[in-house]
């Protein structure tokens, strides 16, 4: 048997399903899967993936079986549609639609109206009564062909010779709207495009239907590989060997007449997740209208009307909306998921074209797991998993305090919640410019397209003056979790001055506004923010991820506030706590740096001894925020030139105070200089040079525990010697730590439990875990270090170089974001098999950034680790993510993450 | 049976043996070892280094068994003595030495004549008829044991108490020399002495010879922790936790009168090799007489009599010589190796004291070693193994020029051979301090003593006045290989001044001399040097070598001169050519630094076209030294700014000389500036970002190698990326290589074997080396980064704390000397193993540093590298260690590296 590359649907059956995404792309399994279910689709049928990655290897040539099937395709859809390819009197037009496995929304290529030639024409009239129509149909198709196959579509749209002709008749007529033009000026159009496509490609625009089909097959499963489609799978790790499909369909129109309409739904609202059925639609309109923002679109239903003025679908087609109703509810019985939808209507007929999982703000899919959950249609463990962990970031953040003065200059849509302050920019390639100086933006756009990804995605919000809730910028902002503002009437935006204007009141490129995602507003300069709250659903969805987690989530945390906002999020433990972010504060730095300039250990302890009280005040007040629960204080670690002025005029001032002169503190900077501080003195290096500095940190440590102790307060202090590359170093201050400790205790008379560990950040020690884990109680992976070692990367300096990495695809991942698996995995893997063969019951952690990466949590519990520890905010991330990859071990459940990439 | 501790020995047999000497220490198993050859052995027993063990363990106890171990010891001693320990008619003697298992010269401490008191001395006096030698005998041992046992040792001489008071009489009586001393001054003396100990140490001087026997075996245990021996330990690698024996021996004397001697003497010449006996005693005098160079000692015979006027012993003690001749030759045939001996004549009498393997010069080693090979004393293997492969890079590096003027100042002599040039210094302290600024020192000493050993290790030569061919700075210089000029007697050297003064021309401190420490010469001033030839016994050693070696051995080498040197010494191909080394001569630098100004890829082209010619040229030159042999070119490898000045003025230069301001040239600086350029953009990370520049290097290459092999050289290229760490980063630089390598075999018409493997010096490379070799052709280690990034440690920086950390103990190896077997050699082993899981014949090397260095040799041999790459003088000691790590394998023998530890 031949392989199968075609795979046809229509008329209540399909030979795909949704199980095939891989093969048939989102889009076309999607639409198998609906035939199967009886849904009116237009008969068609999906070349498969495979095609796409035999054109490119066969460098734009197709097997002859491919063609033989397509033939069949096209045979099928004439039967079930009852029309005829090129057939003068009842011609079938079709659609060429890409469809990947991920949504990659406006990344690929489209044709529709494929068929139309001077001949078919004179049928689609016929057939149609409506001259119009028709030749804007082929005037339509004659343009998106030029656009798409012929390589005509320009960087902006000023420059399209199509509307600029386009332009030149509405001017040579006096019209402002491409509606007033008549069925005799479209003809001309369709003349004039067909002798500019002549110019410009040296060929005749082509009349037979099959070479207009094969040259859309190819430029649709060329544009994979477009500039914008490799932006967008980089930026969304979609891997380029998934290929595209591609979908060959009969046309429906829903620009016949007002008895037509096209549409967008959710079958839950995105934003708020809201069980309620929730779209936009057009009469007479063709697809791209909707999302393109040119028309302000109506909501389907009476529920989600907001405008009196308005028209429902309900109201004005309300067969059709019944019809929809029933299939939407069907549709997420069917999927057990929220679907994002599109329709068209001819001439009353209602025409599914797509279902998807709907992309929906952090809270939004917070709330419809919950309630899916709560209403039965999913249970607890597939809400779990239908969150990405790294979406719920956006629900961690603060939000603008509703107490603080705000002026609000106009609202628009509510598209994409969050609180953004920003620089007002207009241009996509300024805001990715502003960001990489440093710059919060706000791009503000009349609408956006798909060019303007870059900057959108750099962007601290995103304000448009068109388009609705299922815009271009609406589902591409929500999608990236950016806060964004849409069809905002008011604004009117000049690209050319470089302003925007509401109300008279004019702002410039660079002035501050705020937007608050969730209301819609647009406010004038900077706003207060103020710390979430977790409770409704979201508290829920977390105890129900807490029951099945088993990997602990402490938190990374310096200071008593730090600990509190962490232990609201459920931290359960503080993984680090870094003691020399503690030195900086007010009188302290003066303490330190007389330490640093000390001649000898006598000098050294005299300013230890200064610092003594501050450290065990740090101390005492964590330890309490954290009662009950383990605190892992990490002794000092960054080199001591850190504490130090480097610029002359601060050295000046650090001598004045200190009573010496700016020559010896200058010596001493320079002594201090390093060629590699990353790999200099620092670490466990300070306190075997340094025992006072261990010493001085032991005791403030022990005797804040102690004093707690006797106040009754649970305290479990683990004590974290950084920089460990050699089993000697650990053996070196553990014996101060336990020196100190003991004699604490035995002054303060009284006992704490307390362990000593190391960090495991330096690929020697990973790579000796078994005799390190000889002295260590405790192991916690520094994956930052560990990263920059194993990587021979320094974080400071690699941003120059990482970015062309990422552009030649010679990374595809930010390491320092997520844990490379292949290579500093494999220390971490080293490293506890190695740990915990010395010490079974060895208590191993994180405590680099990767704690609060969802998938190198999933790594953390797969190499058995017993908690990560990350930042406050990301506390709830971590703990969905460990609760995810638990039942994905234990259920083998898909985590959303995977599917919906 | 209890557990022995105590092995007794004397008569002709023993209970220990030489195969015991990490149980007896070399001294006692060598002593039983000449007892069971029935040689004339003073009696005695050798505590072993166990007791040391527990001794430590204990606090200073002993088992009760050790006790009566020893008590049996004395029985045996009396026994076979015929005399009683604290008889007072015919007392026993003893001496109480250390003994380890590696040697360590004047180290650990010693006691002699114990056993004298009040009422025994008379029976001393009776039976050697002889009471000034009695007396000066208990003024030796009441010093000595308030010395070593009661812990009086001062600092230096001028403080030592006992010193102070024989100069006190000396003057009072106004005489100068010791001898004059009469009996009634020693008696006067030893009462003196117990004043002063009573004085001191609140207690009398032990009468009791038990009680001093048990202090001086706990002196002698305590002494293996003293200061000096924990460093001399350090410096010679001795694992802390040997221990010591211990050697109660019956006392013979040499200083009974003109019929007694002491002498020490080496079976062949230990400077030379030459087979000949080689020895020095001194009539009338104690062993410590000879060594300390307080007496000039005379030649043992008459073949090595150099001055008429010396009396040799074969004259004045005819009988004793035979018996030691006879001796000698039994001990060289039975050990099979050169012995350093040690006798005492005793009214007559001959008797051994010590046998041992002798220091020797390389030069030696290598001559003895191929003499006994050749004599059919040992074998081939044995001779490849006797010689320690460190040693030999005495012979390898340049003597002076035979050719340069020198003015010869005086002579002494040739103690330890090598050239060596340096500013003079007085003290082992100043060469250290000196040494630690970067300067070369000679140290300049009246005669040297253990405490010297620091100083001695870091200057560049010793000169002594006093002293022979076997005293102290010869034979610890030439187990350094410092070069060394001993008993230089027409120098006079005045401490206090600074100067030494040589006919009356005087020398101050900081003023340049040179030493000749092959011909004794002492050189005013600087002398040039030229490279070793390496001919005779060596040359045949290494073709010995090379015939059982499985390693192939490769230089690293950067022009066609080093290529020239390295082939010379026996390299087999360049294993790292460094082109960046090319980058700094003559014009060179400006079309660098043009290239790195410049704006965009075409001014970087135009720059690298103008290097293109420079380094074509010395791949010609270094390809065609290197004929038939494969050489290893690595690509740029430095950051940038490492070829930009850093100085204002230099940068100010640099603009005049390119024309452009010295503000743009700062701006680039700045913006190169790096905080960890360690880790930073250097390595392949520039050819990614700069594929230009492989492209130019990759021309270069091909252009020279397609060029020699038109000429008719065989050239055998391969082309080494850097810094690589992810296998996308070799698979985007070898595109690039391969690419312009084609294209240039196609310019000129002509095919050559060139390969494009990488550099494995990135930790992540070792732990995905499967699949790095997907891409590469070879591996080469470059440890010196791996140690660098395995460690975290910056080479630049952690001078500042490693010293620390061998004083703390926490390293016992420099890592970038030695490789690090139990960290970094772990992913050295990785890599291989999962290089050649990917590709079975993997050609695989080293090219760090390590590459020379004998253990590291040992360790690539067994991991499995094809060659090692070190630097053109080391390429013997590599083939050297090469073979005997493979005889180590392949037969089990034991490296005298080992033995001799």
């Amino acid at each position: 048997m031949s392989k199968k590359y075609v795979y046809t649907f229509g008329a209540g059956k399909a030979e795909g399903s949704a199980t095939m995404k891989l093969l048939l792309g989102g889009k076309g399994a999607n639409i198998a899967e609906m035939s199967n279910l009886g849904m009116p689709v237009p008969a068609g049928f999906t070349i498969s993936t495979d095609v796409c990655t035999e054109f490119f290897e066969n460098k734009g040539q197709y097997h002859d079986e491919v063609k033989i099937q397509i033939e069949n395709g096209i045979k099928h859809v004439e039967e079930i549609m009852g029309a005829k390819f090129g057939d003068p009197e009842n011609p079938l037009l079709v659609s060429v639609r890409s469809g990947a496995a991920a949504s990659m929304p406006g990344m690929m290529d489209t044709v529709l109206n494929l068929g139309l030639n001077e001949t078919t024409i004179k049928g689609i009239i016929k057939e149609s009564g409506n001259e119009r129509f028709a030749w804007d149909s082929y005037r339509r198709f004659v343009q998106m062909y030029g656009d798409v196959v012929l390589d005509m579509k320009p960087e902006s749209k000023e420059e399209d010779p199509f509307e600029v002709m386009i332009d030149q008749i509405k001017e040579k007529k006096g019209i402002t709207l491409d509606t007033e033009l008549t069925p005799d000026d479209l003809k001309e159009l369709v003349a004039l495009f067909k002798t500019e496509i002549k110019k410009r490609t040296g060929s005749e625009f082509p009349t037979d239907p099959w070479e207009q089909l094969w040259g859309s097959i190819s430029a649709v499963f060329g544009s994979w590989n477009n500039p914008r489609a490799l932006t967008y799978r980089k930026l969304n790790k979609i891997p380029p060997d998934w290929g595209t499909a591609v979908n060959v369909q009969a046309m429906v129109f829903g620009n016949m007449g007002d008895d037509c309409a096209t549409g967008v739904a959710f079958t839950r609202d995105p934003a708020t997740g809201e069980n309620k059925f929730y779209g936009e639609y057009l009469v007479n309109a063709q697809g791209e209208d909707v999302v393109s923002g040119a028309r302000t679109p109506q909501p389907v239903n009476e529920t989600t009307k907001s405008d009196p003025s308005h028209k429902t679908l309900e109201e004005i087609m309300p067969e059709a909306y019944k019809e929809l109703e029933g299939i939407y509810k069907k549709l997420e019985e069917h999927y057990r998921d929220m679907q994002d939808i599109e329709f068209t209507i001819q001439k009353g007929r209602l025409w599914m074209l797509q279902t998807r999982s709907g992309k929906r703000t952090a809270a939004a899919a917070v709330r419809i797991a919950v309630e899916m959950a709560k209403e039965g249609l999913i249970n607890k463990e597939e809400a779990i998993m239908s969150i990405d962990p790294e979406q719920l970031d956006q629900l961690l953040h603060p939000t603008f305090d509703p107490e603080a003065d705000k002026n609000v200059i106009t609202t628009g849509l509510p598209a994409s919640p969050g609180a953004a302050t920003g620089r007002i920019v207009f241009h996509a390639d300024d805001a990715e410019e502003w960001a990489e100086r440093g710059e919060n933006t706000i791009l503000v756009r009349i609408e956006t397209s798909p060019e303007d990804i870059g900057g959108m995605n750099v962007a601290e919000g995103i304000l448009t003056a068109l388009g609705g809730m299922t815009s271009h910028a609406a589902v591409v902002a929500r999608g990236m979790g950016t806060c964004c503002v849409a069809g905002c009437g008011e604004l009117q935006v000049s690209y050319k001055d470089k302003t925007m204007t509401v109300n008279r009141k004019v702002y410039k490129e660079g002035d501050w506004i705020s937007l608050d995602g969730s209301k819609g507003e647009v406010i004038e300069g900077k706003v207060p923010t103020i710390d979430p709250e977790l409770s409704g659903d979201f508290g829920e969805l977390m105890i129900w991820a807490d029951e099945v987690r088993k990997l602990n989530v402490r938190t990374n945390a310096d200071t008593p506030y730090d600990s509190n906002v962490a232990r609201n999020f459920g931290a359960e433990g503080i993984g680090l706590c870094r003691t020399e972010h503690m030195f900086f504060e007010g009188d302290r730095i003066k303490a330190v740096r007389e330490m640093i300039l000390a001649d000898d250990e006598a000098g050294r302890r005299k300013a230890l001894d200064k610092l003594l009280p501050y450290q065990r005040e740090d101390f005492y007040g964590i330890f309490k925020a954290m009662h009950d629960l383990p605190v892992t204080v990490r002794t000092l670690d960054p080199p001591l030139h850190e504490f130090l002025p480097h610029e002359e005029q601060n050295q000046e001032e650090m001598a004045k105070e200190l009573g010496i002169t700016a020559a010896e503190v200058k010596v001493k900077v320079d002594s201090l200089h390093e060629f590699n501080p990353m790999l200099g003195h620092r670490g466990c290096r300070l306190g075997i040079s340094y025992p006072e500095i261990t010493e001085m940190q032991a005791r403030a440590i022990m005797e804040a525990a102690c004093q707690l102790t006797k106040e009754g307060v649970k305290v479990y202090p683990e004590i974290m010697i950084p920089l460990i590359g050699t089993k000697a170093e650990l053996t070196n201050q553990k014996e101060v730590v336990v020196r100190v400790a003991e004699q604490v205790q035995q002054e303060m008379n009284i006992k704490v439990n307390y362990m000593v560990g190391t960090m495991i950040e330096i690929p020697r020690a990973a790579l000796t875990a078994d005799e390190v884990a000889e002295e260590a109680e405790f192991f916690s992976f520094g994956t930052n270090d560990l990263t920059q070692m194993t990587f021979g990367f320094s974080r400071d300096d690699a941003g120059k170089f990482l970015k062309e990495y990422y552009e030649k695809g010679i990374l595809t991942e930010d390491p320092f974001q997520t844990l490379d698996q292949t290579g500093v995995g494999q220390l971490v893997k080293i490293a506890i098999e190695k740990g915990r063969k010395t010490k079974p019951d060895l208590k191993i952690g994180i405590c680099g950034e990767h704690g609060g990466d969802p998938k190198s949590v999933g790594f953390c519990h797969r190499v058995g680790m017993n908690y990560v520890s990350c930042s406050p905010y990301r506390v709830p991330i971590a703990r969905l993510a460990a609760a995810q990859e638990a039942l994905y071990e234990e259920k083998q459940l898909s985590k959303t993450s995977d599917l919906r990439v």
